[in-house]
């Protein structure tokens, strides 16, 4: 596997593959990687002829008083798990040459980034969507790879796609979870034990909306409802919120005849935790 | 010409030339064409072995009381001029095409649109960065050439460039100027020949400018000074601002110690134009 630091030369080994005629799949991400990560990447060995692979925790989409400094990092790690995949660039830049002085470009999506995620972290999504537009530039793909477990961060990202021209399909990927049913996360490696297994309550607080919706309910509100019952059982977790939304546009909605996703954003402890599910009517 | 109305189908001429090992240089425009437009275009032939330009009325640059809907157009002329230089490709959308229902994504230079005519016409930058973004990504050109004419635009498509990692060299070209002095605008078609002949006090006032420079004046205010004297004489025109800064950042300078901008909006009636000229100590 190639690691490559600048942009520059990031632009030059993507012109000369296109030049071949190759063609690339990328997977941004901000490492510590795991199976839903390798997920993405493997989906993306498929999709085209070369990988690509970035790893870089972005301090613009982090707030003041969230966990960017502790960010789990282990670039060794990464690195091996990445070449196993095989991974053929790691593109890998230093923070002061993706955003040196005089940086003052935002890249904005203004309505999917209202509710949810983006109504309690402030700057969040201008953050997101201004640092994968930059390494779309800087790689050039034809495909990249997103997982649904950040669902508003892929519909933003895919009508930042639209809305910009950016010649790249995007590809949704599904959550990969734990056994037990835990959306894989970096930051679940903050969890301590008992907050491990009391994080088990977000997805089954998913699940219980699935049956809710099973069994006929068509109202967004019998969901959260369904939803909150299951999460109050564990009264560890800090509820942020808990919404079902159309599916596109994240817009409220009155009864679910397209497709909805339940989105819940939780505490335990210091740690914020995210998961969903999207259902769908026949 | 090859004239083209669909971002898909320009993006798929963009690849093959690409493809084919050629160079693109891209104009963009709003039509109505003169001599300014031709000189970029004349240039990017030179700097390209394939010449795109775009005509487009953007209306997210705008505001809702500006002229978009009376800016002059004339699409057989502004096809024909351009076949002479010649381009190759003219690609013209429409706007529903280049603002489908549910579009909300913005590119936001932040710094460098605050002052001049970022001050006085609210979201302008925002539009005119936003569909150049966008035109880029259709386009897909090595090479793009902007016009000094619109400075701080120029500042923030060079910004916009640099901090989302476009793979484009900007180049600027000088104002074309009318023989007695007057910057070439699409716009100066709607002045009636009293505006006209006042009009020179805007070239006028910047070579007042220029001459107090030349004297050896090293405070932007004295530069202002000597440009509001000279228009001060013609008492139809309503100035906008008058201003000198850093011919870069476009920031306040205490003195000229790097090379200034002297730049100026004026309104003749219902006509608003603008001018500069950039000074540099030795």
């Amino acid at each position: 596997m190639e690691i490559i630091a600048l942009p520059a030369e990031m632009q030059r080994w993507s012109e000369a593959a296109r030049g071949r005629g190759q063609t690339i799949a990328f997977v941004p991400t901000m490492g510590f990687l795991h199976e839903g990560h390798l997920t993405l990447m493997r989906e993306g060995r498929r999709r085209a002829s070369l990988l690509v692979s970035s790893l870089f925790v972005n301090p613009t989409q982090f707030g003041p008083n969230e966990d960017f400094s502790r960010y789990p990092r282990n670039f060794e790690r990464d690195c091996a798990m990445m070449s196993e995949v095989p991974v053929d660039v790691l593109f890998a830049p230093e923070p002061d040459v993706m955003y040196p002085p005089g940086s003052q470009t935002w890249v904005d999506v203004s309505e999917v980034t209202k509710g949810l995620c983006g109504a309690h972290r402030a700057g969040h999504f201008r953050g997101v969507t201004t640092i994968v537009a930059k390494l779309f530039n800087i790689v050039n793909p034809h495909v990249a790879l997103f997982g649904e477990k950040d669902y508003q961060q892929l519909r933003a990202i895919e009508r930042m796609v639209q809305d910009l021209n950016f010649p790249i399909v995007i590809v949704p990927v599904p959550i990969v979870r734990e056994p037990d049913g835990l959306a894989m996360s970096s930051r679940n490696a903050y969890l301590s034990a008992g907050q491990r297994k009391n994080a088990l309550a977000l997805s089954g607080a998913l699940r219980a909306a699935g049956d809710a919706f099973q069994a006929g309910a068509r109202q967004p509100r019998e969901l959260v409802e369904a939803a909150r019952r299951w999460l109050a059982k564990t009264p560890e977790i800090e509820v942020e919120y808990v919404e079902a939304v159309d599916a596109k546009t994240l817009d409220a909605v009155d009864r679910i005849e397209r497709p909805v996703v339940v989105a819940i954003a939780a505490r335990l402890g210091p740690t914020r935790l995210i998961d969903n599910m999207v259902f769908a009517p026949e």
